[in-house]
């Protein structure tokens, strides 16, 4: 899980010169221009075609829904895994509207599932309750990290360019939650947020719940894997994989609300060079978000107030892509188009 | 022009319904939930069609460029309504990312400008310099409102459903500042931001020009037509009249940047009933920028620093549109696929 290169200097350094000459005020496009530059430092070319694109969807189920931390049943999981082969769910008909495929992938998903479309990525069926031991073991979280690594990698393979991440997982904030905070330094109380819909007094409780696991396993920050082992959940490591493997395969990775991020913060703690193929969508409702995407360094561009999950966020972002290469393939030049500069 | 009706109620709640029955948490799409509550409200229908949908891109000149207060000469205007009509500039580029038509009007530019694709609308040829008397008289303030307004029927005649608001005009973010002072109660530091690019000391020379032009004109914020008239411009008081008349049209109406927002905020005191047909876009770099949609009440979902205008921030939200609607009409309902409810 290495060979992560840097960005083209050279493509990069082109895309911002195409980007001054043409008319507008310099930088005046903001984060389209950053977008450009960068999917020119990532891909080696001026404006490349990033058409054949893919969300990820990684499905896992949680040992602590035990502790009654969610607003749904554990089982919804596999039901929203069926929803998400069926093409029924939000995630499903964003990527429509966006061009973009979904992989459904079960990471660790506690039922038998079979499907034509679903990838089985399973390393076992959901974790332990966290609150109370391990949530997996370190060979389950290297497991399911490789399993998102190759994923990618295929994917790269078969000409996908562009990856946006996905989740579904009931009570999987929870686990995100304990992560921020084992890795990204926040507070129990910063990290934990409302869920899917939960009510503050159950908010209380699952902040105790992250705090319980965060005294019970003490992480070693400097030790990632161990962190992801401990508290961490099947489909976040199968997501810090599949962005590893975006990294090491040259492809623009978008990262979807809090789960993925936290499953980012994990991917950019192995190896802090896979940053620069990520890029920020939304800013989701969960409180701890902003927060999170602070310490990887990533910009949220989308503030709809979503707090769903699936991918929903990152899809939408592919628009902002797509705007911003349209910018680099089509608009005018000072020159071209006899327009007086400052 | 008048004829504002409300909001269709039953229309809203039928929406309302039918997303709180889709697989999701009630709510976890945010403001695209909110957005198409909204549109069933205006259209009266559950997921209306608003594939024909343009930006109405209005270019005007500003007296007050003699006070030396942007980067660019004031000759920048009619070079890019050349540049807008020939499609090369970001908002043509971003509209066909959009599926967007894009109609360049000439509201007040300081040229003779012909061209077949041109609307002209041109009351004035620009306004005169606001620091030293009144931008135009409140006939002239009149004659662009009512274009604007017939302009938005005529465009609903032809079958547009939705509409983006767009400006061009050297100069116009000094009368938008001060517009913003005297309608919407910033104090002119606050409302002067640094345009297309301007040093902070230059900043600093334009917030007096705000200042002395408030002085000079003691704006009555009860009359928003003579405010306009004496701190406004052309393409300001077209776009307040388009505004108005997607209102009165039954248009969804999107409000670009900060100069777009001065329009709605003029449009908002003639008209309040005007608002819910309108739908916040991007968040500018313009300082001034998150006051004034706060005082319109409009949200900004899109965060990109941003600072162009021409409607490239609001044809962006067109995709969140299109997404919200997409929703209404392709997610799947618990019931049909089986999945459980909290």
């Amino acid at each position: 899980m290495n060979g992560i290169g840097e960005l083209d200097g050279a493509a990069t350094e082109e895309a911002e010169r195409h980007l001054n000459s043409l008319t507008k005020p310099p930088g005046s496009l903001g984060l389209l221009e950053r977008i450009a530059a960068q999917a020119a430092g990532i891909t080696g070319e001026l404006a490349a075609d990033v058409s054949k694109r893919a969300v990820v969807v990684m499905a896992g189920d949680h040992g602590v829904c035990e502790e009654g931390v969610s607003a749904f049943p554990a089982e919804v999981t596999p039901q929203m895994v069926k929803n998400f082969l069926a093409g029924g769910a939000a995630v499903n008909v964003l990527a429509r509207g966006a061009g973009a495929d979904v992989f459904c992938v079960d990471m660790g998903v506690n039922a038998d599932l079979a499907h034509e479309a679903l990838l089985v990525r399973k390393t076992r069926k959901g974790t332990a309750n966290l609150a109370r031991e391990a949530a997996m073991t370190r060979a389950d979280a290297v497991s399911a990290l490789r399993s998102g690594f190759e994923l990618a990698a295929e994917l790269a393979r078969d000409g996908y360019r562009m990856l946006a991440t996905g989740d579904m997982g009931i009570g999987n904030t929870t686990a995100s939650a304990a992560l921020s905070a084992a890795l990204g330094g926040l507070t129990p109380d910063e990290a934990v947020g409302l869920g899917t819909g939960i009510a503050e007094d159950r908010r209380r409780h699952k902040v105790d719940v992250v705090a319980r696991a965060i005294a019970l396993h003490a992480p070693d920050g400097s030790d990632p894997i161990g962190t992801l082992a401990k508290v961490g959940g099947l489909e976040i490591a199968g997501l810090a994989g599949l962005l590893l493997g975006a990294a090491a395969n040259r492809c623009l990775v978008v990262v979807d609300g809090f789960i993925s991020s936290a499953a980012a913060l994990v991917a950019a703690a192995i190896a802090p060079q896979a940053v620069p193929y990520m890029l920020g969508s939304h800013l989701s409702q969960e409180q701890g978000h902003a927060r999170l995407l602070e310490r990887i360094g990533l910009k949220p561009m989308i503030h709809l107030d979503m707090r769903l999950g699936e991918g929903t966020g990152a899809v939408l972002a592919f628009h902002f892509v797509d705007a911003a290469l349209r910018v680099m393939r089509e608009m005018a030049t000072f020159e071209s188009a006899g327009v007086s500069r400052e």
